[in-house]
């Protein structure tokens, strides 16, 4: 029997977030690392995914002017009041709702940026440095927003 | 036995695509999706990597006209026509081939946008929201590309 | 029995680099195989995390003038000598150390790459293309630096 593995925890959570602001950084750490100490994982990992194209999973430094530097950042590389075909609603013929807003500098922002963590998980703990927070970012907000969070690994003694 | 782990299931493919373009997103959700249901995972993850220095693995929205925005967003973040080392054949002496072309740009570009995505399982199929798909990105096409799938979780009774 | 999985391997492992320069790219391919090959897996999947948030992890090609063009496209998108708010002490009232340096274009260069690199491992390898390789990212050395790295997969027979 010394081939089979031993007791794998393999799970899937979902958090839901109302966001506030056009552009926001929320921190989902201590959310992330409850998740964890529930699942009673000893080693293994965590995928922590959007399910939006307007929105980013970040992993950065928790310091609140930094974030406005993020926003500096993001608003040159994509500026709020660029032109973009996507906000063309004479031209555009494909996923046109009534809800439709003018957002292609979100989903731009958001090409640029990651749309899920991979993190490791060592000791039952997961496996950040010093510095680092992860985040959802939204960019295209206010908005409801959900976040997928799989957990899998060896559970400890 | 209760220590066991439940039936897991871990499984790699590829998949190729001949790209037509010097820029292109190929949509590869469909592909994925089929890929998750042969495997009979009820709850899991998939990882999709490209195997090329200019291409990406992005998650947006498949929506014709913004993928025109990301890819007047690529130029400007690394024009076509700008000047990269890499392209100087008079000062290359490192992995230089005879099928080289200028590609510095792309390989710009590809640097601002992952090379994977990790995906997560649940209910038997690929966790997505609403307007979210799965692109390929060709950055220094036409070219043939190849694309590796990873699969693992546990599978549905 | 047939539900069993078969052997399955999960290991963690830490690496620790010593940077030299402001920016530089590391690269850990070799390190990274030779720890797939350790833990004799056939099939899955490797993690690799930076643990800062002045650093990232990427894959592209190796190629020495292509990582001057890389240097100067990150300095193009967030300028050494720009003006960073995380960077004014007089304002900044979180996480203020003596350590610390002006690095806001560190963090702010961090935010437009990947912090992790999520890679298969097929027959026994690495699944990496013929120009793929996996870089540590310094943004702001020099520095000590620790990576994690996760293993997970079917062993081989």
């Amino acid at each position: 029997m010394e081939t089979l593995t031993p007791a794998s925890t393999c799970r899937h959570a979902r958090i839901h977030i109302t966001t506030r602001h056009p552009t926001e950084f929320i921190d989902l750490t201590d959310r992330l690392e409850r998740l964890v100490a529930d699942a009673g994982l000893h080693v293994g990992f965590l995928n922590v995914q959007t399910l939006h194209t307007t929105t980013a999973v970040v992993v950065n430094e928790h310091e609140p002017l930094l974030l406005t530097d993020f926003q500096a950042l993001l608003e040159a590389a994509a500026p709020g009041d660029g032109r973009y075909q996507h906000d063309d609603t004479t031209a555009r013929t494909v996923n046109v709702t009534d809800a439709e807003r003018p957002n292609g500098h979100a989903h731009c922002r958001a090409l640029l940026l990651p749309s899920s963590a991979c993190l490791n998980v060592m000791q039952g703990r997961l496996l950040l440095g010093q510095w680092q927070r992860v985040f959802l970012v939204e960019l295209d907000g206010p908005r409801e927003r959900d976040i997928s969070v799989f957990i899998f690994g060896e559970a400890g003694q």
